[in-house]
């Protein structure tokens, strides 16, 4: 566990980092490549240089922090996860992971900790998917996922793509970094589990196995505007009545695919004109369809598919179905969780192995780098949103079991 | 019909007015309490000035014009319609109706036909709901449905409530009109048919006989916001797919009131947050519910009501609501739609007797002054849109009509 201590100095830089992006009450909105995301990155760089510990920002807006270690040729040990928030969010999603990080390594080199692998912390731009539609972007662009084309591509709300807002923020889209894998020994990133798995079993660890992977899709749905109390029903195209049918054929895709744990998410509508006495002429429909089992994600996907089709034709209602992004899902590294579930048995920390509904910047590192994901629990499974809340004392033992590893790792 | 001079004058106003709020080509904008309605009333004033019309606007944006009878005590002949428009809309639904009566007086005056009874031109003010979710507020103002204290109430999506936007235009929302019954014979609407029934059949003219009135409602979902990966399908209150279940609800209830000629719409949905990753926890929707039979839309209303309070309950989802207005189907003047069919058949204009689905400010005054609508075709029907067409010679035989009952109403 922290020394009394060290649960302050955590507990102090925690609450700091919870201030940078609130949002009148509503929790906090750090997006991905903000002014907010950078504020929170000069705030880490400012401890970290305190400490003496080297920094170095990529021009893809990850930020690393590094402490060597007695051979600087040997692979580091990475550890990380992301500083940015989906709107008026929590505190903990990424930032917990990130902090957690640069606590272990402020304690060891603290106690003086011995190490001949390097031991690097790395904070990942752009996890969340709220901005641009892309989650993961950071880690993405690193791992060869993302080009600086991709990211002329997406846009925001306003019409801004990644690769102005990387431009904007002082970093260069042209000169975009690629992880050196082969100067990685391994990869651990600590998360909140989004769930309440853990805590309805009383448990303080999870020890993931598999991250789901999400196939996002845009919908739009162009119908006939008319007057609301003109137009017949018999002789309406409805843009909004047929999104209702199809948001229900999203939920009903991922009912069927329960047992497998893929679940499926209609997370925005939008309708035009939008106004109390005109049949609306155009809907806009986000869909998002995750799961462990890439043929289970992929069942649940054609089916939304061929169900919008036939609503649409039904209708007569034009229907775009763009495929946003498709990804598979992720496996972590056996030794990795060995290493994390032994510790776990000689602390006595209740743990369970299980699997993540959400998507991680690691599972863009795990096909490279041996990688593990350590949850703690979520507070009535609460995330993406200003209740996101998490124990202390699960958060330090979330600490002891992070610092453990990347001891045994580093050594 | 007009004569060719006539026609051209008439196109030129016509034309001009159709420029006022222009959309970036996607229509015409000029919302209730506007500048751009403003600039539209303004247009008329300076018009009337030139003919030695005498000019009036009341404190609820309603601007009167009128041209004096032989015996000013008399009561007068009122003709008029509105000159707001809906977001992006047409050039005819409403400023159609007001620039035809406008000419119809021109022409008389220019002929010097000789009558005793005074003849207005009235263009109320705000009669699209689509800024304040209320339809009709000149008329409803002048009429007595909407007092001080209402206005104060309703907002649009700024929170600027309709008392506030009187107050920045210069008006006194504390000095609102109210009609004299006793100083109007009889009014005149003409109106495009917002749907495509005189077309299909071949008609002029449409004779209304019954105004289908609106019941108005919003309805909140509040659900629990939550990760669209980590929150499994068995766990959550999805508040986008309760309100889905909701449309078609009420689409349902349109489709089995059908031969009552109710129809039912859902006219928004705003969803929050409003992001791909998040599942809704957050929905509201707006419902228009209009049939010319009382009992019908009551039982389209039920049928909606219950069956939103048994899906919010089955889905465990809070739900708020809220009735926000609720109109009698008003009634034509016998006498007046006489003189007009008259009118139709010596003249031999096509022409039928119909109803009229969507509202009307006459709806109003019918009740309180014998009050005849007349309806010119809509080219496919299509209206609350920048295609909204009616072809001149149809506008023509339709300024024919009104020009002959103002004639002889007003001898």
């Amino acid at each position: 566990m922290m020394v009394k201590n060290a649960e302050s100095h955590f507990r102090e830089i925690f609450e700091s980092f919870s201030k940078i992006g609130l949002d009148k009450g509503r929790g906090i909105t750090r997006l991905a490549y903000t002014r907010e995301e950078e504020e929170a990155r000069f705030a880490l760089i400012k401890l970290s240089e305190n400490l003496g510990f080297k920094v170095r920002k990529d021009q893809a807006g990850n930020l690393w922090i590094r402490k060597e270690g007695s051979d600087s040729r040997l692979p580091a040990v990475l550890v990380g996860s992301h500083l940015d928030t989906v709107p008026q969010g929590g505190a903990y999603d990424g930032a917990l992971g990130v902090l957690l990080g640069f606590e272990c390594m402020r304690q060891l080199s603290e106690e003086g900790f011995s190490h001949r692998h390097p031991i690097e912390l790395v904070a990942f731009a752009g996890e969340e998917s709220s901005r641009f539609n892309i989650a993961t972007i950071g880690s993405k662009i690193l791992t060869g996922k993302l080009d600086a084309e991709a990211l002329k591509t997406a846009k925001d709300k306003q019409g801004i793509t990644i690769y102005q807002a990387l431009k904007e923020l002082g970093y260069d889209p042209d000169d975009l970094p690629r992880l050196d894998v082969s100067k990685y020994k391994a990869f651990l990133e600590l998360h909140i589990e989004q769930n309440d798995v853990l805590e309805k079993e009383n448990l303080q660890i999870g020890i993931v196995e598999k991250i789901a992977a999400p196939i996002r899709a845009r919908l739009e749905l162009r119908g006939v505007e008319a007057h609301s109390g003109a137009c017949p029903m018999g002789e309406r195209h409805d843009a909004l009545a047929a999104a209702a049918e199809v948001i229900l054929a999203v939920e009903k895709a991922g009912n069927k695919e329960k047992d497998h744990q893929t679940v499926t998410t209609v997370g925005q509508c939008i309708v035009r004109p939008g106004a109390m006495n005109v049949v609306p002429g155009y809907t806009e429909l986000l869909i998002d369809i995750r799961g462990v089992e890439k043929e289970s994600i992929l069942r649940a996907y054609e089916e939304i598919k061929e169900s919008s089709s036939a609503i649409a034709e039904k209708r007569d209602i034009r229907l775009t179905f763009d495929l946003l992004s498709s990804e598979s899902p992720a496996k972590l590294d056996f030794e990795i969780l060995n290493v994390i579930e032994t510790i776990c048995i000689e602390k006595k920390i209740p743990y369970k192995r299980m699997n993540s509904g959400a998507g991680h910047d690691c599972m863009n590192l795990a096909p490279l780098i041996p990688t593990g994901l350590i949850f703690v629990p979520s507070k009535g499974g609460i995330s993406h949103n200003k209740d996101e809340f998490t124990e202390y004392r699960d958060i330090y033992a979330g600490a002891e079991v992070l610092k453990e590893a990347i001891k045994v790792l580093s050594v």
